[in-house]
């Protein structure tokens, strides 16, 4: 056992009182915590150094690389097509990636899309899936290649090989109030997406109360990090931040998310839902270097739904099955005459999940049928006794406690009421 | 088992962000951290968070109060004698606790001294005393009290039950990089300084190289922040800050320092030694109320040298038996006529620490004869050859390395020098 050539309280306290990191300490750093020769402790107490000091850009690309050399590295160069993926900093019915990946693909990219369940008042895209009939989340590197190869599109459980160091010190941050650093978070989304391989990605950056970046400053901040890392790793990175102060489209839930997001397919849907999934695709397929098709034609040809249902099917899943439905539903009705004034994200990202639809803590299950189903939208004209939402769950004694915090949720008013521009801004 | 008041993910938050806490919080903070319901990593950010953002005078009073909440606390009001105890922060060749135990014991006060062992380069007082053959440090509450009636001096180890709470955080801040943190240093002396029953303290904060603070500005901050504690927790506490940029006397380590502690109550020993021993016995007669004595004549008369030796006699030491001594010597002579101009007190702390007088982790042993005896002080004129020091040590192939450190710790060149004043000021 060769002595280690760092002593971590000693990189601590060059953190602590405001030093930069070598690019060897860096390495030595992230595999010492890997070996466990670092304790959770000490990296604890650095997390928040870094929380208040921060890292430098070349600190921040040697500390993603380090996290990425703890684990495996997929090889997406060998394929057919170019690949392009899309990350979401999460929000509330944030079901985009369900047509945009079938969309790519019909389009001429190869999607691998590497995939979480929701913590919290998110939703995750594999929970989302798994309300499909049959479908299931796990494949293996050569299952992964065959399906992108054949179907174009993957949407599959990141496995646990892929930067297990970022694994470890999320759930150690989780727990450490360190979670708000924004080199942390942008490292530990970056860690992840370089190690699946993919030649180019797009980030939803999401902004407001359903999102974890409340404010646009900070959210911009966080963008312009994402993108220098992904330069720095020579992936041809692009953000755009996206309002998340009302909720995405009419559906919150697992099943009534996938429901929807079909209707897109089938070239309906909601407006909003369409245009953050066109623009999605468009910046894509631009990062990608495809361009032989606009992708509004491809959604009105039917081919992305062709695609969607391949993609569905390669992983066991039954694209004509029914989905669940709750046991339960409540309507909560417009108790006055007006205009929806306000329409909370997270109020309804937090009902949904009281309801059912999320987890609190990771080995929970979730309700394929629960959620909430809005039948107004923030600005729309309501009169007193129309049906503004619909809960939905198979255990009915949470409705008195949601439909009460739900109540501080939205406002009918007298006063004209707009939705903020969808697509805020756009890094790269 | 009743749910948790609160969240410790929440409080670690609110710290970080610059917020108060709450009595209550803080209580079940320490309480929570006692049960391990609060882990280390949560703990060790949260100490981070204290470093960044500090405590108010509230919340470092509650937090001290809690620390001593989480064990016992001894009483000594029953005493026929007003109690009064002495601390210092820690330095180099620092053997005033030795001298000034008896002699405030003999001037009328009873000195109840729970002492600790040494770490790194600044020796402890209980491995000093242990170089006296039989002396042992483990006294229980009812031997600790007869000895303070009967002979009105105690020296011995702090049982694990004075708080406890603050012994496993002193132990994480040590591997965690959170030591240098003022509301953390003060709530970890004072916890344990109240929690032993004194009626009165004294403490020694030192200021230089050689000590914890090497600079006047963060030791007068942490000299006040003690004096407010005690304070607070109704200790008549004073504070004097004292220079450590050159060793305290003319001898480090174990048996060599408890014979110049006997130099002194035999009414000699080096003057600094002298000056800061009585200067002490000053405040802690005049903090008890005690005034009856001039500590300068009782150390005169010889009654504090009764006192020692009848102090060493009850915990089974012999005081006539000679010290141990090292197996090996080696001697540095001055290179060049002139002035000493500097005399480091960490170089030769760690220089006597290198030889074996200390210890790089708690469970080593220490060398009881090992260490540095200094035959010029700074300021003194030297002639080229003549001894600057001895160096002592059971193990003498350390001596190389030794010497090599050694040689930038002092400088001979001409022009004048003068040592600082060993009192800077007093807070109090």
């Amino acid at each position: 056992m060769s002595p280690e050539p760092y002593e971590i309280v000693e990189l601590i306290r060059l953190k602590r009182d405001g030093g930069t990191f070598e690019r060897d300490q860096i390495d030595w750093l992230i595999d010492a915590y890997t070996r466990e020769v670092v304790a959770e402790e000490q990296m604890s107490a650095l997390a928040m150094a870094v929380f208040f000091r921060g890292l430098t850009r070349e600190e921040l690309s040697r500390w993603t690389h380090a996290m990425i050399a703890s684990g495996e590295r997929l090889n997406c160069s060998h394929l057919s097509r170019p690949t392009v993926d899309k990350h979401s900093t999460g929000g509330v019915g944030d079901k985009i990636t369900l047509p945009l990946t079938p969309l790519v693909a019909a389009c001429g990219a190869a999607v691998p899309q590497l995939a979480g369940r929701g913590l919290g008042h998110t939703g995750g895209t594999l929970d989302k899936l798994e309300s499909i009939p049959g479908w299931q989340p796990f494949l293996n590197q050569a299952q992964m290649t065959r399906q992108l190869e054949d179907v174009g599109a993957v949407i599959c459980a990141a496995g646990l090989g892929l930067a297990p160091a970022d694994r470890r010190l999320y759930a150690l941050r989780d727990v450490t109030g360190t979670v708000e650093s924004i080199p942390l978070i942008a490292s530990s989304i970056m860690s992840k997406k370089i190690a699946e391989g993919t030649g180019a990605l797009v980030l939803d950056v999401k902004v407001g109360s359903g999102a974890f970046m409340k404010d646009p400053q900070p959210a911009a901040e966080l963008a312009q990090a994402l993108v220098q890392l992904g330069v720095d790793a020579g992936v041809h990175t692009v953000a755009l931040l996206t309002d998340m102060s009302t909720p995405l489209g009419l559906t919150v839930g697992n099943a009534l998310e996938v429901r929807e997001s079909v209707e897109v397919l089938a070239g309906g849907g909601p407006p909003d839902v369409v245009e953050l999934t066109l623009a999605l695709a468009r910046e894509m397929l631009a990062a990608a270097g495809v361009d032989d098709h606009d992708p509004a034609d491809v959604l009105a040809s039917g081919r992305a739904m062709d695609v969607w249902r391949d993609m569905i099917r390669a992983q066991g899943g039954d694209p004509d099955a029914p989905l669940p439905s709750a046991r339960e539903t409540e309507v909560i009705s417009a108790e006055a005459d007006g205009v929806l004034t306000s329409l909370d994200a997270r109020a309804v990202g937090e009902a949904a999940w009281r309801l059912g639809a999320g987890r609190a803590q990771k080995h929970h299950e979730v309700q394929a049928g629960a959620g909430v189903e809005l039948h107004a939208k923030l600005g729309d004209v309501v009169r007193i006794g129309q049906p503004i939402m619909t809960l939905h769950t198979d255990t009915p004694e949470r409705f008195p406690r949601v439909r009460d915090a739900l109540a501080r949720g939205y406002e009918i008013a007298h006063q004209i009421a707009e939705r903020p521009p969808l697509i805020l801004d756009r890094v790269g």
